[in-house]
């Protein structure tokens, strides 16, 4: 672990992005921070933890609304400087509701809903 | 194009990320960066444009290598602070001449390369 750890380039602020993508149909769900300790966690629990850049804390992806992440696969580019990581996604990975957090389409026009929310 | 560029939030260096896909099979090809200038020269073109932060200078993909990346969408996070382009990928998304630069599989015992190099 700690061997892993080592080779991977971590920004000034310590931190790595981390996309993650829905292991079944390919989603791209949301990207988010980790820290040395929060890939760590993530590798060792398979469950989605992150480093909260506006709390300045660890984040278990899904603690307070049920909507874990269960990992199922970790990749690393070939810069070592991010990460992938396909889950299980329970629920919604969007706090907003949508099952992603990409739910608009981006044209010279503006903004598009492209999703409707979980439930 | 002004009201969406100023509604995304780039960081301290002015950067956003931009995560790449394969529109075709979902498969995550790369992450890179780019400064507001980048982001407006994708939409505008359809091709995908990043920001260099090692050379400082924008980086048509594939200007050199022939391995463009044809834009078909353009997503936003709830965020606006990252993006998600899926495109058609012309041979290998990756310098190192995988079609994905995420070949390599982490685990508690180390990484695993789970691609072949392109032709």
């Amino acid at each position: 672990m700690e061997d892993i750890l080592n080779g991977l380039k971590f920004d000034a602020n310590g931190l790595i992005p981390a996309i993650v993508q829905d292991h079944e149909n390919g989603q791209v769900l949301m990207m988010a921070w980790m820290n040395r300790e929060a890939v760590q966690r993530t590798i060792e629990t398979q469950r989605a933890t992150f480093w909260s850049r506006s709390r300045q804390s660890f984040w278990i992806k899904g603690e307070t609304s049920g909507h874990v992440q269960h990992v199922k696969r970790v990749s690393v580019d070939c810069d070592q400087d991010t990460l992938l990581l396909q889950v299980e996604q329970v629920g919604a990975a969007c706090h907003e509701n949508f099952r992603s957090c990409f739910y608009r389409d981006v044209s010279e026009d503006g903004l598009t809903v492209n999703a409707e929310r979980v439930a």
